[in-house]
This record gives structure tokens, sequence and C-alpha cells, in this order.
């Protein structure tokens, strides 16, 4: 595009003032908006968390050098006060490096080749799983496409390892409804195939990426079986392995040395910007601040980390003094235990705080498009006459349904109405638990332009109630 | 995230079904969505027009490459007729590689330390530019942050170079918006500094970006002055260059070899798919060919080419006849002399054709937001009414004020009601005239959801008119 019929957007100028209240409303607005476009410190943040940090795996040293830079970043940004939240947590460890390998006689057909083949294939152990033990694991492999394939298969099974190739489904268009579809073969598809026998998992990567990158996440044992190893694969490699399945057998070779240490000490970062006139009503605003462990935890979930902060900062700097107390909050714990969440929402009941609304980013620091709520109708109905003032901004859609994991415990603790930032969906899964989940794939706007649409959320309701 | 709280986005389920004809539409365009994120071939079309053709600068070999690339693409897609539609174009030609350095004596304050330094600066020269000569200029640089500012320093000015430091305003929430207020230094800055005998311009890029790429594009000479040299800066040099003109005097050696070659032929690339009813009316959709030449042209306009190509496969493949002939162009030139935009008007008038409606994708790959229309107040409510079709797909901001570059000669030519797609823009400015607009920095699902909306809308002014 060279320049000729570009025209003003004119977003800002389209929507209908309704009542002066709207007027200022939109004024406040703008003004947090232009703070956080113009000397936003979130992508800063992002920086200095993802490339001094790293990956932050719960009960690792990383992620208690980001408890203490979670502290001192929300001191520094203004926070009234700012402690830790301690709480036990679980301790999964990696152990080394994933390992597998394919093994196969690639010329079968053909008298003069059959040597033993192999090939490297791209994967990471689940969250959570046991690993296989030094010596590893070579087993022949089953391909199943779904759980009634594997029943159909289970003769098969018995010292096998069965091949999850479950694909995204690529007509919905928000990949979200992908991921919910498919992840249950990650979830329970270990413990399935032990039902029957497996020796260990393979489990296509939950993405639908144009890369070989293989995606990890957590599994969940059903203590009724044997709990046995498994590892997610990267998309390229498990349309190799099953193309190759098609023509001969395949064996696969993997080792991997996951294990729980016993459970340590962790704790949820709290910052608060203390309320002016009902000091002892909280609003809770958070991240999490673990992560996976194969990347920098950009997305999942440094960027609700540091957009949490960033409100933080650009309230103060503007000089919002909210009615109610506000906390910040970077939680621990999210992605394998969620001990975060449940210890912030227990502490506040067991001191009888009252809470009224709590909001989170967890799903990429991608252009923000609107909030999902957990909420009544008449609440969501509330929420859409602010529509005007924050279609400018993006967060134009404002429906029912959603909210964050680690504000579930506080929100089912309280019933009180809570959301999720719901960023643009279509590059989250290119990156979701996998190595290219770094900072070089944020950008800077569309990272902000989420922080200005929650800041902008926790005003009206600050203001207005919900 | 892990898997918690995620609820299906529920989009598609939630507008309301207000007659039969609408859920047939629903139906039509649901199953072009499925058949493009499925069976889609325009990410597979960019890899071939980025990696093996690459930048396609009008008269440049490239671009007859990608001519023949594109007609051979649009036959293989099912295009009833195709042909190439001759126009002459400007051939301008980078001639080499652009070099600046900045010299300066570092230690002017510190008597013991008064060698000359210097630091290579990241350049490009503008598009249309002429050369400085082989020999290069070197001359004392004078930083203006605007024309007013130029206009005070002007008794400096002779015999200089020029900075224009001009910033992309980040408070605009559309960074089209920072363009369009930011361009006319590229545009007009280097006849503006040649008024008062300046000898060459370094332009800050046009971008906001977080990296140090220059960002090129045209500039337009302004007869009645020396035509002068003028190069872009990458955004890091020149912040480094502005902060150190505060502290001391600064030259510039610069080279670069730019020149105009007499014009050529170039062609606009044409497929047609009949209309069953009306034939002999037209509906035309389109993208640009040509492309800057530091890089691959992937989002500008790479993306809007293969959108044009995958709409018509997509139409092909699932079998609609539209009743009206639509035609899929690839224009020549909008780059640097919109001939192919003119062309095709010029021979649709000499003709006496009947042109209906025409639809442009130049502002990106990007996750569709809906469309700009240039089109009278009644045309856009009758789109608006057809928002709950696209919104499921992303297109839901349907917004007066926009069309293309390249349709704009035909929209004036026949006052006919002509649209762009609006994607996201946040990231568009990070790659537009610059060495990173490459395949790798587009993403598959985005891209194709582009064309879902485009070919949706084109459906729909097909059969209901506009």
């Amino acid at each position: 595009m060279y320049m000729g019929r570009i025209v003003f957007s004119g977003l800002l100028l389209s929507y209908s003032i309704a009542a002066f209240s709207q007027k200022e409303d939109s004024i406040f607005i703008k003004r947090l908006s232009d703070e956080i476009l113009t000397n936003g410190k979130a992508y800063d943040n992002l920086r200095d968390l993802t490339k001094k940090i790293g990956g932050r795996l719960t009960g690792s040293p990383q992620m208690v050098k980001a408890e203490q830079w979670g502290l001192k970043t929300l001191q520094e940004s203004g926070a009234d006060k700012a402690w830790l939240q301690e709480c036990m947590v679980p301790h999964w460890i990696r152990g080394g490096k994933d390992e597998a390998e394919a093994r196969y006689n690639a010329g079968l057909s053909q008298a003069r080749n059959t040597q033993p083949s192999s090939k490297k294939l791209n994967v990471l152990a689940l969250g959570n799983s046991v690993g296989t033990g030094a010596k590893g694991i070579l087993a022949n492999v089953i391909l199943v496409n779904s759980f009634n394939e594997l029943e159909t298969k289970k003769q098969e099974i018995p010292g096998s390892i069965v091949f999850y190739n479950y694909k995204f489904n690529e007509t919905f268009v928000s990949p979200f409804d992908a991921y919910v579809d498919a992840v249950r073969y990650r979830a329970q598809g270990p413990s399935e195939a032990a039902k029957y026998g497996a020796l260990a998992v393979v489990v296509r990567s939950m993405s639908h990426s144009t890369d070989n990158n293989p995606h990890t996440g957590s599994l969940r044992y059903d203590s009724a079986y044997q709990k046995i190893p498994a590892v997610a694969l990267g998309l390229r490699d498990a349309d190799w392995l099953s193309e190759e399945l098609m023509k001969r057998k395949v064996s696969i070779y993997m080792k991997t040395m996951g294990k729980f240490l016993p459970d340590t000490i962790g704790h949820n970062v709290i910052g608060e910007l203390r309320g002016t006139e009902f000091p002892d009503q909280y609003i809770t605003v958070g991240g999490h601040l673990d992560s996976w462990d194969p990347a920098e935890g950009a997305h999942d979930d440094g960027t609700g980390v540091v957009q949490t902060i960033e409100i933080l900062r650009a309230f103060k700097m503007i000089g919002f003094k909210p009615k109610h107390t506000i906390r910040f909050v970077l939680f621990a714990n999210e992605e394998n235990g969620l001990r975060g969440g449940n210890r912030y929402a227990e502490e506040a009941k067991a001191k009888n705080d009252k809470h009224l609304f709590a909001l989170e980013s967890d799903a990429g620091g991608f252009t923000p498009r609107g909030f999902g709520f957990n909420a009544t109708d008449e609440q969501v109905a509330k929420v859409q006459r602010w529509k005007d003032l924050l279609s400018p901004y993006g967060g134009s859609a404002l429906v029912k349904g959603g909210d964050g994991a680690d504000i579930g415990p506080l929100q089912k603790a309280y019933n009180i109405p809570a959301a999720g930032l719901n960023p643009d969906p279509q590059r989250y899964f290119d990156y979701h638990h996998s190595p290219n989940d770094v900072f070089e794939n944020v950008n800077k706007r569309e990272l902000e332009l989420g922080a200005i649409n929650m800041a902008a959320l926790l005003y009206l309701v600050d203001k207005y109630g919900l």
C-alpha cells in the first residue's frame, strides 16, 4: 500500500456521546490510552521477565527469581503495598532433555534395502508425566485418531506406544474451540491408553501451526491405572509418522525423565492500590507468573503479568484513585496445579474479605477484541452499555462466557462476576506451551492495547459497579 | 493458559437468523469458510510468490516472472479465462546498495579525544529518488521535526542534508492514522528541503516498530525544485542521530544509485469467472502484484494477491456460479505510479463495460476486522445489514470510508461503490516497505480469514446488489 486512498479510521470520533458522564469517561479512557501507548513499560517489563529470567516452571529457581522481580516491579510501579502470599505448590521437573526416535525398516518392499532406518522426532514430555527411566522405552506404535478407535484397537495396545493423532479442527474460526475439542487427548489420553496396557503415549501437539515445534501442557493421570510416560509431538513429525504408519510398522524409542519432587513453597505476588471510599472492598486483576519451561512464557502468560503491572503504573501516573481497593495479582502455578488461584480465594474467604469483581488476561498479548464474562445476563447487559467506550480501543465484543483459570476459585467462592480479556485468537496456539513462546513473538502495541482495555474496564467497574 | 475455564466462543451460534435467505447465506458462507480453512492454497501460493520470485519492483525481471506466475495460478485456480492486460509502467531502479554513514568528532568536549568517529546508518533510498552519483554526498546534517521547523531553519539549509525526524503519533489507536499524519515528510519532504537549497534528505522511517529496519516508499518531486537524493532511516538510528545532534555537529556521507530508465511494458493479470445472468456486468476484486524491492512484498501486497486468487479457487471448488462476471485482478505498479489501476479503468471505459462494484485487499494479511466502503450512506446501510453474516468470521466493522489505490480509478470513472478489506492494523507498519516484509511474518489462518470475508462480501454483492 502506498498512500493514495487511506482515510482516517475515525473510530475515535464515531461513537455517540450519550451523556456528560460518558464524555467524562471517554476522556479518562483516552488519557489512560495515551499514557500506555506513549510511556508504557509493559514491553520493557516483558523483555526483562522473558530474557533475564526466562521459563518459570512452578518450583524452579526461575520462578523464585520471577517472584522477586514481580514484587519489585509492582513496588516501582506505584503499589501502595505489595507482598508475597505463600502457598504450597507441586514441583514437577523435566529432569533432562526429552528424546524420541522413530525406527523402521524403510525398504521393506525393496529386497535390497531392508536395513533399519531412524528419524529423530521433535517431542516434549507432557507436564506432570512420569519418565521412562534412563534406559528409555522402545515399542511398536499404534496410531489412533480418537478414543473410539483406541477402543476398537484395544487388542493391539498391550506393550505398545499409543500415538493419538487427533487434529485441531481447522473449520472452527476460533482456535480455542479447536483446543477445547482436542485437548482431552493430551489430558486423559495417557490414562486411557494405560487402561489397555500401553507402555507410553505420543500425542499430536495441540496446535495448528505450520512449524514442527512440540507443544507441552499438563496431563491428568487417572489413579485407577498405571502412570505411563507421554510426550507431545511436533505437527510435521506427526504428519510424517502417520503417513509412515500407513506404509509399514514403526517403533519409537523414547526417553523422558520427568518426575515430581516433594511439594515446595511458592507465592502469589500481590500489589494493592488502596480504595478511597471502600478500601475493604476488592477488585482483582491478574495473570499467572509461572510458565512452561521449553521457552520464555511470553504469551503464556508473561503478557498477562506485564499488562497487570502496566494498569497499576498507568493508574498511578495519571493520578487515578479508585473507590475500591484494586489488587494486582501475579498468580503462582496456573499451569500444573492452580494452587495460587486456590490459595488466593481461600485466604480471602478465611479473612472474610469482600470481593466484587475479578479480571484475568491469560489468552496471549494479541490485539484485544473484547472480554468474556462469567456473570448474569443483567450484568452482561450492563457491561454492554459500555461498548462505545471500549470499542475505540478494540474491546467491542463483550460476551457472556469466560473468565480465567486463576480467578476461577475466587469467582466460585464469592459467586461474583469475573471476566477474561479476549485477544485475537488466531496466533495463540502457534506459540502455546512451545519453544517459540518467546518475547520476539509479542507485538508492543498489541500488548499495550490489551492493557488499555483492561484498565478501562476496571475503571468502569470501580466507578459504576457491576 | 491451561484448559480450565475456556468456553466455546459461540460466535457461529450467536447471530439471529432473520429469514430463510439469511440462513441460506450463512450456510453458503460457512461452506466457503470450511473450504478455505481446510483446503486453502493462499498460504502455499504466497510461499511460492515470495520465496521463488521475491521482491517485485515495477519493471524488474521478478515482476515479469510474477505476471507469468499469476496468469498460471489464476488458470489453475479455475478461471474461465485469464489474460495479461498491457500497460506502460515507470521503471525506477535502485541501482546498487544504498549506503550512509554518520561522521562526527565524538570527543569534542574532551581534549584528548578529538579524532573523528563514524557510524553506519541503516538506510534505504526512497522510491523514485535520484542517486547521489558514484562519489556520494557528504554534508552537515540539519535536524527538523516538522515543515514549520524547516522554515525557521532555512538559513542553515543550503548545502546541508535535512533530517526529518517527525515521529509516528503513538496515541492514534490505528497506525494508519499515524501514517497519514507522517507520510508527507517522505512524499513532499525532499522537494521542500530542495526549495531551501538542501543537497539531500534523510527521513525517519514511516513506522513505529521496535527494530532498526528502514522503510522505503515513494517520494513525489515538485518539478519547481532540484531533485535531490533521499533515504529512509531505521528508527533506532534515527533516535541515535537525533540524540547525537543535541550534543554535536554530525555530517552524513551517503551514496545512492537510484534512477529512472525509460518506461517499459508491464501488465495487469486478470482472471474471470463468467456470470450466469449478467455476464457483461463486472465485479472486480484484486490486490497489487508489484512490491518494493528490499524484501519479498509479503504483506504488501502478496497477501492481497493470493487472497484474490483464493477466492476464485474457493468459488470454483464449491461450485458457486455468480450472476455477474467476477474479475480477479493482480494489478501492476501500485507502489510507484498506479499505472495498472489507471489502465484497468481506461480500458473499461473505452469498451464501455458495465462495472458494479470493486474490492481490494492492500492493508496486510492480518486478521480481518471488516471493510471500509467508498459508497453512499444508503449503500453502507445496506451492507451493514449483512453484519451478522460476516461477524462470525471477524468482518464485523462495516464502515464508511476506504477502498484501495488500484480500484480507485475504476471507482472514480464509474462512480460505483468500492471497498477495502480492513485487517487488524497494529503490525502493518512493522513490515511495510521494509526488509522484514517476508513470508515468515504472515500467519496462515489470518491470511485465510481475510479471503473468507472478501469471498463472502462478493457473494452477497453479486446476489443482492449494492
